[in-house]
């Protein structure tokens, strides 16, 4: 079984996933606002990313740029909302091959005995754009992602 | 019957508001992104509308304040995720006084014979979210301040 639990219920235009990394509040939260760190964890293990723009603060621009093995370039963007340290980031995201699907992504850092627990939600503009998102194969990527966080933060 | 078509399905976590307005398209998208217009027209008669700030571009920051008659203020935030004139407005919205929602709005503008079709829909946080702001009237507050928007653009 997955350590990752991914949530997407039938009719709901979110998706939740939950998972406990082994690490203290401050340091799991600062892994998602470093741009030295986002490259080690961030994205399918098969693809090299790129930091374009990272500045965690409300109105702060995010950008960030995959490289795959064929040297295709995909690159992903958002604002910030809000980045409360070390507990809460609400952020929009896209892909900008996508530009008409905006989703809104809120990230809560949660600790209780030196694990943190991170939750993050996700809410799509519409129940279509949620469900084309499961087709894509979005849970394992996720779940890739998360697992490379785990070891980054091991490391 | 109202003008304003306001949809909020049961479980669903969004609002979805549709209207007419007999004005060209780039007039309306006007209204939305110009700092002199808002006063005239958003929020409910009873309060006065200050533009803090109206930075209409991905990062771009807004912060509108209203003043009710007793002189109590309240304001409202969000950061510009797309301004793609006239065509389509992506942003965050909060009401400061209740920093842990935020919602996504997506309004699109569409032309046909002159008038324009404005739909603006407002994905939340969760359902929960959703279900409280429709519990605080919101959609009294929506067709005032559409109605507001239609004598705004006949003046």
């Amino acid at each position: 079984m997955s350590k990752t639990e991914f949530i997407a219920e039938p009719g709901k235009q979110e998706i939740v996933m939950i998972r406990s990394f082994a690490a203290p509040r401050a340091k799991v939260f600062g892994a998602h606002v470093d741009p030295l760190a986002i490259p080690k964890w961030w994205g399918p293990r098969i693809v090299t990313t790129v930091v374009d723009k990272l500045d965690a603060r409300h109105g702060g621009l995010w950008r960030f740029i995959q490289r795959d093995p064929s040297g295709n370039e995909y690159a992903f963007r958002g604002v910030f909302h809000e980045s409360r340290a070390p507990e809460r980031l609400v952020r929009t995201f896209e892909f900008e091959m996508m530009p008409e699907h905006v989703l809104l992504e809120t990230v809560d850092f949660e600790e209780t005995g030196g694990a943190t627990k991170v939750t993050t939600r996700s809410v799509f503009q519409t129940l279509a754009a949620r469900d084309g998102m499961l087709q894509s194969g979005a849970e394992g990527g996720a779940v890739e992602t998360w697992d490379r966080l785990e070891e980054f933060l091991k490391a």
